[in-house]
């Protein structure tokens, strides 16, 4: 993890829950949709085949390890998974879960609208779900 | 891949470039952006973490693959990664060349407009392109 810093605006856009081996996991300040985010604590890379062959094989297990938990606490429809970085350039994976009710279905959450901020009560009962669920 | 068989609307949108070790290779038929999708042939898999840890690890070393191999064929500026599946069920992963100067940037590709297909010239320019990378 020698020189990685997560970028300010991933920092500030979303909330701490964990560290996992390779990536901290955090939940998006966005109370449309659950929708927590992996970020491989490596420096530069910006493509998943940035990393080498075993951290991508880490960061494979740990975001089918949080859907699934994402899945389990929310009783959601779909997962959505995702790495873009269209406008965030450091690596980060999406973790999203759908419903048919949300407002965004069926289509992607990116760029829709603006984020609708947890109160802190809702977003500490999702986080120990979820923590629960991992 | 006993009993696997591929979504219709998947077939009917795009065009079969190879079978990877786990995966068919389909090129999306939207000349807007270079659009692969990569399909698991397994049947009933609907999330990635429905895979076995075998398969999620091959599905993960075949989509890095494609994504590094699109990068090289294109000289894009970004991968997008994505395994959303809120319109089609059948688990499958997109890997989408993204420019600065494509008509969605910096949003998502999905739900955009109608897709503009290929003449045929120009997608077997890219697949040659893409296969010679792979």
């Amino acid at each position: 993890m020698s020189g990685f810093r997560l970028d300010r605006r991933l920092e500030a856009d979303s909330i701490a829950i964990s560290r996992l081996g390779l990536c901290q996991l955090r939940l998006m300040n966005d109370s449309r949709w659950p929708w927590l985010i992996l970020v491989p604590q490596r420096r530069d890379a910006e493509e998943i085949f940035h990393l080498t062959p075993l951290d991508q094989t880490l960061l494979t297990f740990e975001t089918c390890e949080t859907a699934r938990a994402l899945k389990q606490a929310t009783g959601c429809d779909k997962i959505n998974v995702a790495a873009l970085g269209n406008q965030v350039r450091q690596l980060h994976v999406h973790v999203v879960a759908r419903t048919m009710r949300d407002p965004a279905w069926p289509g992607p959450v990116w760029g829709v609208g603006n984020a609708s901020p947890y109160d802190s009560v809702a977003a500490e009962r999702l986080i120990a779900d979820l923590v629960d669920s991992l």
